[in-house]
């Protein structure tokens, strides 16, 4: 059996449905992965709210303690640019692998760290960076790994997907986002989904992953303008797509009208939905649940279980 | 520079569309994964056959050369499950890593081999084995590692979709299975296909691989009986479904009508889905070219660069 030790960096909706994944999948892991999971010291902000499931023993303000203490793996879930990038630089430093949740971090950071990750001999894992339970990271690294990308794209955001698609049933736009912020799919302020930015963030990671070629140019218009959502040919779907231009990707993001019949078109409420167009391989969909705790804790794992 | 010596067997379709692939794709590999890929030997029946991009002095109809020889890969294409058996075993035993996209022998011997595989420190290498370019072998394996698996199914048959889709524009069973044929989707025998026994060798590797539980029964229905494929509820498709039963898996392939919308409903031609329903992860769609020379030698690539 071997033991892995985690620290865990944030605790809130995602933190702790990583550790309920750790404790109801426990035995599995064991038998399965023959790895013994071991969530050594977790960081939070207030160690005084209420946590049902988690050892409060376990706790820590201090990120030092957390990031210099004994484990293997750090997975860092705080989210935010600043503050996170200091602690994955730290991890690094140490040498330790890293597993991120985190796409700001890694559109804004990410040849950084990767570099950083190389030449300290150690890993980032970043499945969970990228609609959530979708296991594109490893479609494109692993399974896609003898073929040329030729395009992708897709519904990279679930809540603007959500809102449009509550909007083709008849709700306004205010109410279909507050329907999604009651539900837990949209932050309170969901400027970043409802603008695009999200979903550019989000094909920035999967062209430089399909490419490796740098980024030219990004168009960016999010859905707030859209008043119409199901016209006489389709629906509307905030659609992003990444192609080869000379010299590198350029990268767009903006409501398109997807003809009925259409795979992305099926794509309904907080789905994301990616396609890929490999040289040898064809087109490729893969749909999934784009965000929540338990979906991004799923792709967390994976990469934690990724010796 | 790595460099992975392939002897590979058999140049049929597939065979012939991973030399390809190899010469296509050999600059992007060497850059992007370090590796010198170097098909060593190419086991035919007949050498005097034209093979268009094959190096003719590759070829060898001695098994024992190309199985004994200096390679890290054995690349089993041949299919069959006596000879591919005879092979697969004797690779194993030299400690080579085997990649095969053999359906047949493992649904009939997969526990043996894979059994032998890890008593000698090698592996067996799948992907190709189900659904083509789909990469659902990686996605269970390790995308939901941390996740279990409630259930999985889908349209495992590119074929028989195939007919059931161009049925439903009309054309007759023996048309549309004589326009396979022609296509070159379907073999010249396609009983395996139409009669629902290629889904359920599938069906049968996925469910493996997915609940780690033995098989306790399997019901299986094919498409000749099909003479309606457009009902006023929906379509028809052959579906596959592995679902947990008491001590174990229960497993049944055969023609379902799917409601108008639903994602299977969707899926029309050569293509294959698989819909997985994972605990934490919730509902997954992977929808991908199931079948095909380049697309399958894609999935064998995937599996001959995981070192």
């Amino acid at each position: 059996m071997k033991r892995v030790r985690v620290a865990l960096l944030g605790c809130g909706t995602v933190g702790a449905g990583f550790v309920r994944l750790a404790q109801d999948e426990r035995s599995r892991i064991a038998a399965r992965h023959g790895v013994e999971l071991d969530i050594g010291r977790i960081l939070v902000r207030d160690p005084s709210k209420e946590r049902p499931g988690v050892d409060p023993a376990l706790l820590t303000t201090c990120a030092t303690e957390a990031l210099d203490g004994d484990c293997d793996v750090v997975v860092e879930l705080v989210g935010g640019v600043h503050t996170a990038g200091l602690y994955v630089r730290r991890a690094l430093a140490n040498r330790r692998r890293v597993v991120t949740a985190n796409k700001a971090l890694l559109a804004t950071h990410g040849r950084e760290l990767f570099a950083a990750a190389a030449k300290q001999g150690t890993s980032i894992g970043f499945e969970a960076s990228v609609c959530g339970a979708i296991p594109i990271v490893r479609a494109l690294r692993d399974g896609l790994a003898g073929d040329s990308i030729d395009s992708i794209g897709g519904i990279l955001n679930g809540t603007s997907n959500f809102i449009l698609t509550r909007m083709e049933d008849g709700a306004s736009f205010a109410d279909a986002l507050a329907d999604a912020q009651r539900l837990g799919f949209a932050e309170a302020d969901a400027t970043l989904d409802v603008d695009g930015t999200d979903a550019a963030q989000k094909l920035r990671i999967l062209a430089e992953l399909a490419f490796e070629a740098p980024v030219r140019s990004v168009s960016v218009t999010g859905i707030r303008e859209v008043t119409t959502t199901r016209t006489p040919s389709g629906v509307v779907r905030l659609v992003a797509e990444a192609s080869r231009v000379a010299g590198g990707v350029a990268l767009c993001v903006e409501p398109r009208v997807v003809p009925f019949g259409h795979p992305l078109g099926n794509v309904r409420n907080e789905n994301n939905a990616v396609v890929i167009r490999g040289r040898a391989a064809g087109e490729l969909l893969l749909v999934g649940r784009g965000a929540g705790a338990m979906p991004t804790a799923v792709a967390v794992m994976a990469d934690v279980l990724a010796a």
